[in-house]
């Protein structure tokens, strides 16, 4: 779906990435580092930085360095994000605490901070002091997402309204860097930079609600996680949250005999998702889903018509249409 | 032992850092960022890099942003390595992951590298790219030396030399590069930046077998820890990696009784320093350290002179002499 050029671009960004991660000492330091970033990942971020930048007539060759740091940037925050929330899978692999161990995987998401730093500084822009306050700016409200994100697991009553805010930070707002940097390499002006700010937000908040949706209705795995993980892991969704306030007192009875189980079984998903079905929680999803994609793609046609903007917008058609 | 203005200064610094974390939202991060810094710490490594600044003739006042932000570094350190650590105590209060659980804590550490990049981009300089690499180098360089301390846990035979690079990279380095900053603000030449860097890398190794010395043999807790904590721990330090190569077979088995007990007592803690005593271990340890302060000294008198130079001098003074 992408031009030639820009899965050009992409090798070249994991190649800087591998160049900045592999055969370096301590080994035990830089192994874990790059364990993830080698069992895969889709590089929607530098993808979408270097996308951005096409999209405002920028030079998309310019991108390299900062598509790298944003990704480097996103692998610590699954480093962490799964220390914290004690997973065991991601990427169809053990996560990396389990793989080594808590001490490891601490270490090995400092040091992919770090690494994107490095990485970010070495981007050629007269916006650099722009380009690294966005970064920073941006990385301290992931830490936020993430600290409301553990509130909400003892928080009775959560919103939509509080749920959205959470995953506006989580999530969307390292999409939304990804993009602004982007826009800051290729030069944007003041117009450019808010019609791709609103852009990416849209998209970053459709894409999780997408997450949240495809962990219970996907055939396939999510993220090498088994269908109904949020479920089991009694996670806040956007589903759990909509379905609480909008469904009968009957069926939220149902539910919590599943939710309070101390092993949820694939039979109790398969209840959970007809209850949710039933309820018009799945269609809400969905439905919000839509409006997210829709707001994103009105401001991406407040840029002016190009290839690059072409291919963003594929790029959003194929997160609203992807199934796993 | 400094002067108005330094004081001053720190006053400034604790303020900055004070208007970056208290009062912010969600208390759930932002609270744990702050509790170490409320508790107390020397502030040496804001000191440090003013005292540089103004040794190179630099305005000691545009440093306030810089030495918050390697204070703001050097906490995020202590967080994440209590963690790494499972230290119980830290300035005489519960380590944060003690206080509250692990994952508040690495996200609190996070949040402190993330908030000390914030302020470090608020300096005002014209070589402010550059400071900002030397932040980032730096640390890299002390997660390589974090690393490096894990490896040693499982380590036989590791040698001075090994051990020395370790703290060169884990304690040395942070040191440096405050020293460092605190010239580029003050914009120092090329001689003078090799004079700031061999006086602090040396300074900062000095500091550190200084705390390995004092854990045995203070009559004060350090660092808020007991006495012997690091035989405890089973730490390797300079002590014992010296002591290893330098002791006769009967003092070795004699340490060993000790070593292996798995509740070492405070009785225990004495006869370690007499067998230590007795073998030079601590006169060796004291002889390094005044190698390591004499060369600081040396090329800190490659500095011009300056009121600033000698309160330099003081600070590496008190250091030597520090007994806590």
């Amino acid at each position: 779906m992408f031009s030639k050029k820009i899965i050009q671009h992409i090798q070249k960004v994991d190649k800087e990435i591998k160049k900045n991660l592999l055969a370096r000492e301590p080994v035990s330091l830089y192994k874990p580092m790059y364990y993830l970033l080698e069992a895969g990942g889709k590089r929607i971020r530098p993808v979408l930085l270097m996308l951005s930048c096409g999209a405002v007539d920028g030079k998309t060759e310019d991108c390299i360095k900062a598509a790298a740091a944003v990704e480097l940037l996103h692998t610590f925050t699954l480093v962490h994000d799964d220390i914290m929330d004690n997973d065991d899978l991601r990427r169809g692999m053990k996560t990396v605490h389990r793989e080594w161990d808590n001490a490891t995987a601490i270490l090995a998401g400092d040091g992919l901070v770090t690494v994107a730093y490095q990485t970010l500084l070495q981007t050629k822009s007269n916006r650099l002091k722009e380009i690294l306050e966005c970064f920073t700016d941006g990385l301290l409200v992931l830490c936020e997402g993430q600290a409301l994100d553990k509130d909400f697991e003892e928080m009775d009553g959560v919103t939509l309204q509080q749920y959205e805010d959470m995953i506006g930070r989580k999530t969307a707002k390292l999409i939304e860097v990804s993009c602004l940097i982007g826009g800051m390499i290729g030069n944007a002006d003041i117009r450019e930079m808010e019609k791709l700010q609103k852009f990416s937000f849209s998209l970053g908040k459709a894409f999780q609600i997408q997450d949240d949706l495809l962990d219970l209705v996907s055939h396939k795995d999510i993220a090498g996680k088994p269908m109904g993980s949020d479920i089991v892991a009694h996670k806040k969704t956007y589903l759990t949250i909509y379905f609480f306030k909008h469904s009968a007192p009957e069926d939220r009875k149902k539910f919590m005999t599943i939710w309070g189980k101390k092993k949820i079984l694939i039979s109790d998903i398969e209840t959970v998702k007809e209850i949710f079905i039933k309820t018009g929680t799945i269609t809400a999803a969905k439905r919000r889903i839509d409006q997210l994609i829709n707001q994103a793609v009105d401001n991406l046609h407040g840029l002016k018509n190009s290839e690059m903007r072409d291919q963003l917008e594929k790029v959003v058609l194929k997160i609203k249409k992807r199934n796993s």
